[in-house]
């Protein structure tokens, strides 16, 4: 089967074997779409470690699956990227996502889902309403990392938010906190035209070379722009106290100031992946608009040219069809 | 009077005008014991950009006050360090320690404690039980520091709490921990005779250098060592969605993979100052060990040698009286 890999510092199409039939409570999921996210360009710059396949954000058809998950097949469905021993502690208390030895797809020690085909625990499989549509549902990953931030982060009615980059992941978390809590956000970015998606759904929104110089101080900033200065400008924007939500995976190191952080108390929190269910009943809803955010469609056979024009300036979201 | 001051670089002992006597609801204090806090160090080296008397660690008696606070007068006193404009947002609700406009004795704005008189807010000032002696007494500002820890970070009954660093702020905050939680406190540090003070409070002592390979992660890790490695190596201490206090205010800029607290959701607090009241009730019940923690006493006229023995290796606390 086709496939998107990353190997000896090398992207290319590959040919591949299919997947193994489905064993240990894994099934086996045809691919409809995937979406190309910044940790696949992190990977393909060889920053990241991982050989084999690219590609976390999918939908797709189930084709085989253990028998006590016999009912998912047939069904179209997204996944949970996060595969878990089994065995130990976290596991134990149903948090695969921090499994030591836990493998994650298209990530770490697990092919992924810019392919004709991926497989998962069956018991990471969420099916999805057919009144979803397969180019909404293939954000459902993007979009529970962003639901994560409230899991994280608390929000009450009323706190101001600033949401730090206007890209893609930076457009879902504005648009998220905005639908799950009461709280007034604003992004701020550096593109009118990004700014203006989150504009239209009743979004603050601020360009960051016109940012006032009395800016009143934000409850809870989140840092998403990855840029190396985007933690001090978050720091800048934040009132004593404040909560710092980092939701950039850039690799690298930052320079921070250290006695800031204690001198304001302020809190830091990391956050990554989130659960899927809150975001498949956003989607639902409409609560979200993920359609603008959908730059460019290629087929799978052109996914190293997708994945160059994923990291164009001014692209947002690029879609790979097998 | 005698005071031990920071200007024009220079450190000296200097004859400088009584505080002006007491207005605005501030009373004049006459130094019995200041104490030399690793802050004083950092203003001394020129880091901290404050100009004038040093010095925040005190106990005195009151020997003017406003008539609202006349009572005060004639008792030994601590006092919170904070004093807030009183007018702003955060002043109203009670918490001076952020008001942006505020003084700290000693470090911004407001001359300090190693001097024959200080002022300060009359409301900063707690009156100390008899039995608690200067000596003690003295150790209640550092202590509120450490108490503080708490206040940031929830710490349940049975965690497994780790603090890095064995100086004397170190060794307040594992006893401060211990004695208000029910965690498993260790206590890291370089030097067995520090690490020895903690282990006759039953907390469990490790040498930095001889940490074991598979030590089991921690629920929370305070980072007092105030060293560029010590960001590091307590992100390698703790779990998954563990919580990492910061409590060195140490000046310069902390490199820091910001990957790891996003992909390990760590949260990262910042704590500075603590509530004074906590901190006189566990010096009364002599649930902390603050006596082996003196090593050295000077009179403030040999202030600027008793600050360079502050900074040497192996020593403490060291005291200063007029």
């Amino acid at each position: 089967m086709k496939s998107l890999r990353f190997e000896n510092q090398q992207l290319n199409v590959a040919d591949v074997d299919m997947p193994r039939a489905a064993e240990a409570g894994e099934a086996l999921v045809r691919v409809l779409v995937s979406g190309i996210c910044n940790t696949d360009l992190e990977i393909a710059r060889g920053y990241a470690g991982f050989q084999g396949t690219l590609g976390h954000e999918f939908i797709g058809v189930v084709e085989r699956a253990p028998d006590e998950a016999a009912d998912l097949i047939g069904q179209r469905v997204v996944g949970e990227i996060n595969a878990g021993c089994g065995r130990c502690a976290l596991c134990a208390v149903g948090d695969p996502r921090h499994c030591p030895e836990r493998t994650v797809l298209g990530i770490a020690g697990r092919d992924g889902a810019h392919a004709e085909y991926l497989r998962l625990p069956a018991a990471n499989l969420l099916s999805v309403p057919d009144d979803i549509t397969n180019e909404r549902a293939v954000f459902c990953e993007p979009l529970a990392a962003a639901c994560g931030i409230v899991e994280r982060a608390r929000i009450d009615d009323g706190m101001r938010v600033a949401v730090v980059g206007d890209g893609k992941l930076g457009l879902l978390c504005a648009q998220a906190i905005t639908a799950q809590t009461g709280a007034s956000v604003t992004l701020i970015g550096k593109h009118q035209s990004k700014l203006a998606i989150a504009a239209r759904r009743d979004i603050e929104i601020a360009l960051l070379d016109e940012l006032p110089k009395n800016l009143p101080r934000f409850d809870v900033v989140v840092e998403v722009s990855g840029a190396a200065g985007g933690f001090a400008l978050a720091l800048d924007l934040l009132r004593p106290r404040g909560t710092l939500v980092l939701k950039s995976t850039f690799h690298g190191t930052t320079n921070f100031d250290a006695a800031r952080i204690v001198v304001n108390e302020i809190n830091v929190v990391g956050s990554r992946c989130g659960r899927f269910a809150p975001a498949l009943a956003l989607l639902h809803k409409h609560a979200i608009d993920v359609e603008s955010l959908i730059s460019e469609e290629y087929t799978l056979a052109n996914g190293v040219h997708a994945i160059t024009r994923a990291g164009a300036s001014g692209v947002l979201k690029v879609l790979l069809r097998p």
